[in-house]
């Protein structure tokens, strides 16, 4: 997009289209993109009647919760997007500074594997399940604010054995990705 | 030992010994031990004057904290107990219900993880240092109240990468292990 300012009516036009394409865009990401300040972009979504990304996140969540069998709703770590059983899932965590360290500002690992464990062990379609190896790879750091998307794939299930692996970006860059075998009991 | 009920006096002298060989059992332990009441320990601690194993950790652990350079005493998931920066390190954690999964009552596994990541950080001689990659296994579930013990060491060290194994034990049994590759920027 370029950086020359869009009237008010064009942006919003616009501003349409890019939710309809990416519902779960951050207020920062469209900021960027329109080259508007965030309480600018506020007011858009105001005037469009959008909500908040919490918002509609916890709205397309809701129905999603409903399939999981494995672990509670408030046990997920962040919001789960989509998700079909022993296939996949999706889900999404805005990040902010309680997660991070203190000295380096950067999110702390666990809060991230934790997202990944917790989305491998809901796509599982069974009662109970358990972490029973995981092999996991932190790429780049993730910084307060940034929104972590991570994307789970059941790639194999042997007996009461599932390999489920789990892939986390940031914009399109992936950050992290974790290969767990859970087991169900 | 027997389970032949020693007499109080016996059983506050052998309460000492005991102590001494291992200063960080919990209570429930001595009761199972010594077959009588945890209530009875607490009695027995109080006119022994030890303190409870809360205290006994902290009073032990606060040296070990300032040595610690990579992360901050609090973002350490467990109480340092034992700290030689580049070689080893041992941390404690009592779990509580609060850590568990509602359905199965079994310790959430990145509570686990968490205390292994943030010890092995503890133990490398670095100013920042993050997890690049990490390859775990969980190999018993832990119940809330069970008090792990990890104990990490520095393997290897090759440039700005640090190679460090976890152990996880319950009671002597070992209940995960983690490998992880640290990486001081």
């Amino acid at each position: 997009m370029s950086s020359r300012k869009l009237s008010k009516k064009e942006r919003q036009e616009k501003f349409l289209k890019v939710i309809e394409e990416d519902p779960f865009i951050t207020d920062e990401e469209l900021s960027d993109m329109f080259n508007v300040s965030i309480q600018t972009i506020r007011l858009d979504r105001l005037a469009l009647n959008i909500p908040e990304l919490r918002e509609r996140v916890k709205k397309v969540a809701k129905a999603n919760y409903k399939k999981v069998r494995t672990i509670a709703e408030a046990e997920i770590v962040g919001e789960l997007i989509d998700l079909e059983l022993n296939k996949r899932g999706i889900s999404i965590l805005e990040t902010d500074s309680s997660m991070v360290f203190k000295k380096t500002k950067i999110v702390r690992g666990h809060y991230i594997f934790a997202m990944a464990e917790s989305l491998a062990m809901a796509v599982i379609d069974a009662d109970v399940a358990l972490t029973g190896v995981a092999n996991i790879k932190y790429r780049v750091p993730v910084l307060a604010g940034q929104k972590l998307i991570a994307k789970a794939e059941v790639t194999k299930i042997r007996g009461n054995k599932y390999f489920v692996h789990v892939k986390i970006t940031v914009k399109d860059e992936q950050v992290f990705r974790g290969k767990f075998i859970l087991v169900s009991i």
